[in-house]
Formats: C-alpha cells, sequence, structure tokens
C-alpha cells in the first residue's frame, strides 16, 4: 500500500498513521476553566521531548465540527494541567473519559475518580493514577483550524509525583506501574511481555 | 516520590520521565548530509500529532558532550528524512543502530541492512521496516544548548508506504506489524498482549 498525503482523504491518513505510529504512550489530561471546572480526557498523540528543559508535548486536535476540545479551550484560560499516568487497572475509565461531556461537567465525577490537589499547579490529579507530571504551557503550536488537525501543546514538566508502590530498589519499576499504549483502530496493547536490550557503547 | 524538576539532577528527571511516559513509539530515522552519506538511529522522543495535516515530531537531544547527534546536523543540511518502523523482529538492529559510529559512516552498512530508493524525498527506506513515512521538515525547535536539551524536528509526513504482508481486509493489522515500544531503563515492549475497547460514543 502507498498513500500520498495529497491523494487520500484525511480518514484514511489519520488510520494508516496511528496503525504505524504504535504503541503511543497515553496523557491523561486533568485542565481547567476560569470558573475552575474540572477537565479529563486521554490523548495518544504525546510524549516526552526533552529532559533538560523536562518538556512533553500532546496535540487535542480539532473535532470534525471545527470545534475545540475542552481540554484546549482550557489551556487557553489557564495554561497549566496534570499528566495523569494510565495505567492497566484505569484501562476502562481512560477509555470511558474520552466521551465527549457538555463542558461543564467532569469527566471525573462522572466517573467517580477521586481528585486530590496538585502541589505547584491548579489543576488536580487523579488520586487513582499512581504518576503524575505537573506541567505548565511553555507553547501552543496550531496548525490550522480544519477537522483533524493538531494544536502542540508544549509543556514543561515542574513536578512528578510517583507512588512509592511502583518504586523498587530506589527506581520506579515499569512491571509495576503497568502503562498501557495506543495502537490503531480499536486496539490498546499491556506493557506485559517486556524484554530488556543493553545499550551498546 | 515526589520530585521538583528545579531540585533533582537532569539524570534523575530523565529516568523518572521515560519510566513514567511509556510505552513510547521508535522512530528509527535515516536521513543524509549534503555529500550523500546515510545516517540511521533510533529515537522513541517520537509520535504523530496532526493527521491534517500530517505531521510528526521527533526530538534529538544535545548530547552530554554538548554536540548535535549526526541526525540532527543532517537534517540541518537535508531537511528530509524516512521514518523506518521499528518492528519485533528488528529489536537487535534497533538498539545495534543506537551506538555512536563516526559522523560518516553509515549504520544501515555496519548492520548490513538493505536500502531502497524512496518515492519523494532523497533518504532511503530501509527494506527490512514492513511500514515508512516518508518526511520533509517543516520547523526545528531548539529547546537549548545543555546536555539532554531536547530539539523538536516536527515534519510533515508526505508519504506513507506499508508491506501488504501486515494488511488484512484492507487494513494495517497490528498483530501483524508487531511494533516495539520503548520504556524507562533499558527496557522495551512488544505489542503482543492486546485488547479492544469500544470509544464511547
Amino acid at each position: 500500500m502507498y498513500l500520498e498525503a495529497g491523494n487520500v482523504s484525511a480518514t484514511d491518513l489519520y488510520q494508516a498513521l496511528v496503525s504505524i505510529v504504535s504503541p503511543r504512550p497515553i496523557a491523561w489530561v486533568t485542565t481547567l476553566d476560569k470558573q475552575g471546572h474540572v477537565n479529563l480526557a486521554p490523548y495518544s498523540f504525546y510524549n516526552v521531548f526533552s529532559s533538560n528543559p523536562p518538556v512533553v508535548v500532546f496535540s487535542p486536535t480539532i473535532r470534525p465540527d471545527l470545534t475545540k476540545k475542552d481540554t484546549l479551550l482550557n489551556l487557553e484560560e489557564v495554561p497549566e494541567f496534570v499528566i495523569n499516568t494510565a495505567t492497566l487497572p484505569l484501562a476502562h475509565a481512560v477509555n470511558e473519559s474520552s466521551r465527549e461531556l457538555p463542558r461543564y461537567e467532569s469527566e471525573a465525577e462522572h466517573l467517580s475518580l477521586e481528585l486530590v490537589p496538585s502541589v505547584l499547579v491548579k489543576p488536580p490529579r487523579l488520586k487513582a493514577s499512581p504518576a503524575h507530571l505537573e506541567c505548565r504551557v511553555r507553547q501552543i503550536i496550531s496548525l490550522g483550524t480544519q477537522p483533524r488537525a493538531g494544536n502542540l501543546v508544549i509543556g514543561e514538566v515542574l513536578a512528578i509525583y510517583v507512588n512509592d508502590e511502583i518504586i523498587q530498589n530506589g527506581k520506579i519499576d515499569p512491571r509495576l506501574l503497568n502503562t498501557i499504549g495506543r495502537l490503531g483502530g480499536q486496539w490498546f496493547c499491556e506493557t506485559t511481555a517486556l524484554f530488556e536490550l543493553h545499550r551498546p557503547t
């Protein structure tokens, strides 16, 4: 199969890209609007890109009806966010939180997820998630106003919280953290089939 | 464990970030310098961020000795690249290609990986990889000149090639593609433990 970006539908391009670029980590993002309503939504267009400064990027894309997602609207009002780590026991809640609720209804409340205060930013953390990144927006790069256009939310990580239950010998143990990844279609992966390769020197 | 970015070493911050933000997809990137030397290197600070326009981002970080990686030097000379998909049968070669060779030595040749021409960009593709993204640089955002500083290479996907062997009923099948993901430490994951969750409507 050979696709040229100019010659295929946006849907075909989307399906090919999300199938090939995998497994994708999931940012389960909490934000606040200026009145203090909490939004929670999952984004798999996400990764870390630098550790000095510590920088993550995620992308809430423009909806098919040309509107911006609540996460993006909130960041324009309060430019801070928390990335809650998406793990296997939380997979059902992660997926359910992608449901489009009216702007001022909280997905966290809807799913009975307890919120706890963050240390350095205003949006709260999800108690059920074992690791959190507290972030401040550095810059948002819009890639357009058309459906499926990305918005690169470039965030600086101010603080990291990790539940002691996933630490073994002073290090985060991936077998205890048990993150989930996103693939194409409706597919997710567990991170249970692991192997180690030592970096060549 | 609680870490504030201003109060911990760059190494501790790096270890925490790469453990928490997982599983990360791997861009196995081919680039060219202006004389035509081919470079191949793996980057797990990588993802897709938009499908309309189709945009991927990856980040070659500044080395501990303050130099830029060959991939970044090449992109400054020839602003095009190919992302070869990193799959389980190729895991050993992906890891070996992270070895730092002198600038004009080809990792692909060193690992006996066959190169085939791309359609729309100058850097070649790896024949052994079952899916490729041919990309052109839109913008590079430097996050600094210090060790571990990221460089956001924002690339537009011009063309996608997918080997027919990984297509089932007209779609890319993740069980046939079998990508690998990167976690913290020396850990990688297979994408064999899969589950499906239908997006709520």
